[in-house]
């Protein structure tokens, strides 16, 4: 979509995406969908392609349909290694709007990032969403301290905080009691979990903390479990 | 648990778990769990402990409760790589009873699978129930030809079929239709998905053909999610 623009119901595009028309050797007539990669898709008609131009029709305006109904933000404790790039790739497929990292009390992982590591991420996300047919490429990104993170799920309509000890609410009934939410944050640890002090934080702040059951979770499946199950009590998982 | 014999409510430990216990320095009186590897535990006092014996007075036997209510039977069709592996480990932790992998139209992996990696597979199966504190070790094993794995999930009361294009049924809508289902399979396919005319093998099989929204998961992650879905659906994930 960089370098199209969509002006009085045509759409012009230059640049690579015309270049991709043309090697698709598209024939004036054909419809094809372009997506804005914020969640809307055009259908257009093509007028006329060559490599540096193509010209096409929009014929209907549609929200993209493998948009979830819930923008969901995944906020992760920082894990060691690569977990990050597992968690995102998971985490995009899985419908997740945005996911962001933080520090927490536990995480043995440096929190200095360096920008490049920021990029790479952003990449995974661009790749993941291509290839399971999202509308938006999902933000990547670094939300500071685990009070900032607490911050981000506090201004979300539902907060959810996998924990896995102590007094808890279930995460399947507190789902069920907000099949209709529209934004949905949900917080998870780093290898060793949050810190009890942590957990009562987040419950001062509004937060549902949750359990998903007796089985411990890995920190990298953690969050892909939680965020189908936000998926599937929305009514987004078929 | 190898090596432990109850007999009228008295636990005798011998070798790894003896030695186990002997080292935790545990005293007599003092309480512990032991897991069958079966789903069941038992919960024991300790009467007196050595290297080689360990005595122990079993003062209740109750279901593990890390062991959800449904018995999942997860069959994929072999995919490349290591992608086997992932899906062992994640599949374990989100609470399947076993996973069988068959071969199907559009694999591209070998179907002939020597011992060695069968016993790999088990073995990741095994660390990951450990690690997850589950009850049993799920299972991992070769199911054979595509006709055998519907064969396989014909047999268990729900059989749920992942298939990308065509008529199929909500996946949300069929598990919420059986919330109190006590035995599924969960079919998903290789990395280019299933031909049609497996799709409508499954369907004459009884089995359910499902859609899990417009996104498209990989062929690694369709079956954690999907099995993540039948969790939350069944009540096990709370």
């Amino acid at each position: 979509m960089a370098g199209t623009n969509l002006l009085g119901g045509m759409a012009i595009m230059k640049g690579r995406d015309a270049e991709h028309v043309h090697v698709l050797r598209m024939k004036p007539g054909e419809d094809f969908i372009i997506c804005d990669g914020e969640g809307t898709d055009y259908k257009c008609r093509l007028v006329r392609a060559d490599k540096e131009e193509v010209e096409a029709e929009v014929i209907e305006v549609v929200p993209c349909p493998a948009e979830p109904s819930v923008k969901v933000t995944v906020l992760c404790g920082l894990p060691k290694g690569d977990k990050t790039d597992y968690i995102i790739q998971k985490c995009v497929e899985a419908g997740a709007a945005e996911i962001l990292f933080f520090h927490a009390k536990r995480c043995v992982a440096r929190p200095d990032l360096p920008e490049k590591k920021l990029e790479r991420w952003q990449r995974i996300s661009e790749e993941a969403a291509k290839q399971s047919g999202r509308g938006i490429i999902p933000q990547v990104g670094w939300c500071g301290e685990f009070a900032d993170a607490l911050n981000e799920a506090a201004h979300r309509e539902l907060g959810l905080f996998m924990y896995e000890t102590g007094e808890r609410e279930k995460l399947d009934e507190v789902l069920g009691a907000h099949k209709d939410v529209k934004s949905v944050a949900i917080v998870t640890g780093p290898e060793g979990g949050f810190e009890e002090f942590e957990a009562q934080l987040a419950r001062i702040c509004g937060l549902h903390v949750c359990s998903m059951g007796e089985r411990i979770l890995r920190c990298e499946t953690a969050p892909v479990v939680a965020l189908t199950a936000t998926m599937f009590a929305t009514g987004n998982l078929g």
